[in-house]
């Protein structure tokens, strides 16, 4: 595991290098500030470990793991900006606006989302795994980061802020926000590594659960965990009339849909003939992570 | 000209339908008011016009015309928010986050921008020219739109408010800006429209040309043109203290440049054994523009 971070530390370096001469470092340094420091890396190595799983190389997924960790970025910093969710801590420090201006800010998480779509389709990605696989990888990329996706979740967010919301509610916008990135991160995997239309379609699967899971599991801790632990201040959903999974089923239900999730996840791993061990064992780590 | 415009009208409305039952009905309403609502459409038909002028058809290079119109409209989103040039009206129309909001407003601008690859990738497209060439046009699309693209001529624009700028770090700034959408727009009309290498090369040097005429016309119309006739403020860049082309080397002299530039931009066109009307004239008209 730490090998394989440090490999994707290196790739994003590598696909956003230091431009320290240009006339435009503000918004480089702004960028690299958010992608390169700190982070859990799940999605990148979700891109991976799914790649692998289908008996691709991991190198060859490595500008879609980066990719993943871009447009992830990028929505944390136009989330922490005032108009949305106005939050001056992220991991601990403080947030990209915070350090570099609203304007810097707004444009670097542009500048990331750009990114991401330059590094899923750049010479050495394409020349790797060819323009057919590249091209679907970034279109599902597009899909799920956008207007139908997490973008829409953004949306369903901003719209029931402050008035209770059902769960449906809360499960779609839950989906949007989380569970598609996650989705991205594992088709784009399987489609570099090669896997099959079905095996595509596991993978969807897979991050759709995995991300209500991490999701439903964050409600938790923003309820119940550590904010120095987390590296974010905590209570933040409690503040907002719209509640929660664990202001609508309390903690022990909520905690129950994590561990269900976490499950139907396991079990759509089985169609994959590989060495499942890894992800078998990532899903179930996420059930009690505290942080 | 009128047919060509509501045909990439129609195609607009056909890759970003109205979603209004949708829980995430605000964002599209958002994104759909700026991209679906008057603008002259100028990059658009450059795409269309330089695949036709590689031999290649109109529908085949939709996709691409389109999603330079929403790489344009994103950034106009993105621009007009308070914490960059803070502007009320936009096309003498209130400007997106005046109607929506300044937090809708900027996940419609993330929306634009994620649509704008998923356009260019779509299953369609990708049938129509093929995997290889979609995924080359959504890179140099990327590319242009990017950190090194327009992202950075944003970044210089903010970095060098306030203070006199010389005329090469306006030029940068201008390519930034201006010329590397119009870049994008043509340089994918003739990835689509089957065209060589070196066409692709002189498609990227005739849009810096005219994305340089372009804007220093901006610059004269903002000093001396008409607010309503426009459909935006003038003197808007006389209060900042960085200057223009027009207050370092004044009208006349400003205007000799938009016509230098259009006179190199139409020497490259004569590389193109195709029918170069349209894009003459067209390069023509906006040496004398007044909207």
């Amino acid at each position: 595991m730490d090998d394989r971070l440090q490999r994707i530390e290196a790739a994003l370096e590598h696909f956003i290098p230091a431009r320290e001469d240009s006339l435009s470092k503000t918004v480089n340094a702004a960028m690299r500030y958010t992608l390169l420091d700190g982070g859990k890396r799940v999605r990148a190595v979700m891109t991976l470990a799914f790649a692998a799983l289908c008996g691709g190389r991991e190198e060859d997924a490595m500008p879609y793991a980066c990719a993943i960790e871009m447009v992830h970025a990028y929505s944390l910093i136009h989330d922490d900006l005032p108009c949305m969710d106005d939050d001056d801590i992220r991991r601990g420090k403080p947030s990209n606006h915070k350090v570099f201006g609203e304007a810097q800010a707004l444009i670097a998480g542009d500048g990331l989302l750009t990114k991401a779509f330059e590094t899923a389709l750049c010479p050495e990605a394409v020349q790797a795994i060819g323009a057919e696989r590249a091209a679907r990888a970034a279109y599902v990329l597009a899909e799920c980061a956008g207007e139908t996706g997490m973008v829409g979740g953004q949306c369903i967010d901003l719209e029931t802020e402050e008035k209770p919301a059902t769960l449906e509610t809360l499960r779609e916008m839950d989906i949007g926000k989380t569970s598609n990135l996650f989705m991205a991160a594992c088709m784009m995997g399987v489609i570099a590594g090669g896997g099959t239309e079905s095996e595509i379609e596991a993978a969807k699967e897979y991050a759709l659960h995995i991300g209500l899971a991490f999701q439903i599991r964050d409600d938790i801790l923003d309820a119940v965990g550590d904010a120095a632990e987390l590296g974010k201040s905590t209570g933040v959903d409690l503040q907002n009339g719209r509640g929660t999974y664990v202001t609508i089923l309390g903690v022990e239900r909520a905690q129950e849909l994590v561990e269900e999730n976490t499950a139907m996840a396991l079990q759509i791993l089985e169609i994959f003939p590989g060495d499942k061990t890894f992800l078998r064992d990532f899903a179930t780590k996420m059930v009690w992570r505290t942080k």
